[in-house]
């Protein structure tokens, strides 16, 4: 992963961030990786997360999913639980489907399991504590289906949760493959592990390369941002935040990594957003949504900076010659080509508007890319965090709204579920 | 469509849009209507999109279509050339399969053309100029694909486009059902004509709600927001906007309105972003996004309202009982009633931090809820823009990146692709 943090500097972006302000947040960035090494090292919460590559077991993983015979996996789990399968799925080129079921709505869930064969289907669902009510209910719904359907679903349900709780008592009360998610990794810094690469196994993605790619990435890490791609990034936006750029627009050009951001927009949401800080991440991708974003980044409020990502290395279609009017130019030109020269108008077309971006290079979207992506943005986060001086791993904010839901459903006696009743009303009809 | 705009106020929201601040606004509303009406009389460039219930003609589309026998549409577009139909097509229950190619990605390309039967396939290719060049570069190698398969494209392309032009050109060369865009109406403002409806009509969709929807809230158009439901929307949206609320975070909570809420950031972004105004549209989704970016909507930056979009009335699916330990209170609910559980407790959240937010209730996900959502959303955005003072129904920023990918290209000599080769460069690897 290569990061260019050029048309952040304040000699392109106003305001931007000045290469004295790099030189002194690099002395911060020092600190920050000693933090971090620490953290590492002690296997501490969250930053239990970089040690993934090192620590996770394919072989176990592979032995999971060995006995499981399908052609679609259908991953039950939700934010941390299934984005980072997804995004496994949709960027690397498996030989099975993947569908999510990361969603309570009854139309959607109804009509996928509808659409599926369930006795070619295996179930993987994901939940650290085993009560996630999204998740189980899901679940409960997907068993019953394949029930249903007259399918034995003890012979296609993967489990990955904690040591203990419903999950757990499940799998071995029925005999299911079970994995444990990993120890002190947060749901958003899991990809790298039990929870989204048993996908790529069963679909026989390559779960050595990616791991070798997160490798390269931690590899890389070290005291200061000028040597550290993924410290680069993190220590840029955070700047860049610092002068008003509020929210990041991540947007790669390629189609396979459209789920990457919105695995992107969990971690750095949830990571950084607290106690007023952070930055709000919006998933957007290249050409398309030049078509639709790009007038607002360059020319609306001033809070939005552009990560722009692409690989330099694509498969390629030529675009056969026409004698459409105007058009001959395209003739002869690339698919690729064409794209790559929008990427790089894009980019320019930004600075010529004083808006900041970051360019992020991976050599190919495939696992080895996926990888080096993956970890780099975990750690690019994690270093985000420690600057702007917030809890990382936490994610409080979201508790409140759990209480209540549980509080309306009759699920005890919360609060917050009053609240909802005393709800201010202005009604316009 | 009915708008609660109670979270918004200042007894709720920090800092919120007061009723005194609303009863002000309405004076402007009243004369922003005056303005709107007159240009929807006059059919002006812009508002001409606010008759396209009364001129968009079911008949003439179903005509073309009619033809054209197949079991998968590929619509090639970009822009409001393409989410329009992508919106329709995601949120209606159609008989065919619809795919989009909105994007220049060769992987994705190829892969999409490959997993396609083209001799049962569609084309309907848009583009109101005829030289957009991704539209055109996609059309070229899909015709090409089908002239490899053996199959006959002039027999299974549909063609929107304007009256002079490559396509118009094309049409009348191969004798291809033709249909004109909508004059005075900007793409993406079009979804309710001849751009997104022939996939709706070729799908058994049923048009005439969808347009009987839109005509339901384009009655309901009147000079004062606390009778307009679109305008409570719009006017709200902006004063918001004007309070530091730089963010509109669009969640659904309907799987089948997630491409909606692609729509609604064409519409949002590039219509409003400009002069340095306007909101940044975030894409969400409920509940899967309570577990992503919920965190950061309730304790990050103060700039991020949330439109949180629900229907009154969902096909149900009941929760299967279950013994798991602390889950009873499941069992016997249903998914509906969780994620409408869901759906309160966020908004209650919100509010609870001091976060304003705004409910949007369809009575369902169907053609006629549609067809307001589209409908109210086009008014209250070309309301939002009059209280902004810009024009709305340009988007002059993306002609910058036009000219220098042009320029990149080989397609002329363009300034602004001399820009590109002097980026500056600061990389990290």
């Amino acid at each position: 992963m290569e990061i260019d943090i050029g048309n952040a500097l304040d000699s392109v972006a106003t305001p931007g961030v000045s290469r004295a302000t790099l030189e002194r947040l690099d002395g911060r960035v020092a600190d920050a990786h000693a933090r971090i090494e620490a953290g590492l090292d002690g296997r501490d919460h969250g930053y239990a997360a970089l040690a993934l590559p090192e620590t996770a077991d394919p072989d176990a993983i592979q032995a999971a999913v060995d006995p499981i015979d399908c052609e679609t996996l259908l991953v039950v789990g939700i934010g941390g639980s299934a984005l980072g399968a997804a995004t496994v799925a949709d960027t690397l080129d498996l030989d099975i489907e993947v569908h999510t079921l990361d969603n309570v709505d009854p139309a959607h869930t109804r009509e996928l399991l509808d659409s599926l064969d369930l006795s070619r289907t295996a179930i993987h669902v994901v939940s650290r504590s085993g009560t996630t009510a999204e998740t189980l209910a899901n679940f409960l719904v997907a068993r019953e289906a394949m029930d249903a359907a007259g399918v034995d679903w003890t012979e296609r349900t993967l489990v990955t949760t904690g040591q203990a709780g419903n999950l757990r008592n499940l799998a071995e009360r029925h005999d299911l493959p079970a994995l444990d998610v990993p120890t002190g990794v947060p749901g958003r810094f899991s990809a790298l592990s039990t929870v989204a690469l048993p996908a790529a196994a069963l679909g026989g993605g390559d779960v050595e390369a990616l791991l070798a790619g997160a490798r390269s990435e931690a590899e890389s890490l070290s005291g200061s941002l000028f040597e550290t791609p993924a410290y680069a990034y993190g220590a840029t936006s955070y700047a860049l935040a610092q002068r008003g750029w509020r929210v990041n627009a991540m947007m790669p050009y390629a189609e396979s990594l459209e789920t990457f951001a919105e695995w992107f927009a969990q971690l750095w949401a949830e990571s950084l957003g607290k106690e007023g800080v952070g930055q709000l991440p919006a998933r957007a991708l290249g050409a398309t949504d030049q078509h639709s974003q790009l007038q607002l980044y360059r020319a609306g409020p001033r809070n939005a900076m552009v990560t722009l990502v692409r690989p330099r290395d694509r498969p390629d279609l030529p675009i056969p010659e026409t004698d459409l009017e105007g058009l001959s130019y395209l003739g002869g030109a690339s698919l690729g080509g064409l794209l790559d020269a929008e990427f790089e108008a894009t980019e320019a077309s930004l600075a010529a508007a004083g808006r900041p971006s970051i360019r992020v290079e991976l050599e190919r979207v495939d696992a080895h890319g996926l990888g080096e992506l993956l970890y780099g943005m975990e750690a690019a986060c994690i270093l985000a965090g420690e600057l702007f001086s917030i809890p990382t791993f936490e994610q409080p904010a979201v508790e409140w709204g759990k209480r209540a839901a549980r509080g309306l459903l009759g699920g005890g006696e919360f609060e917050e579920a009053r609240a909802v009743e005393e709800k201010t009303r202005l009604l316009i009809d």
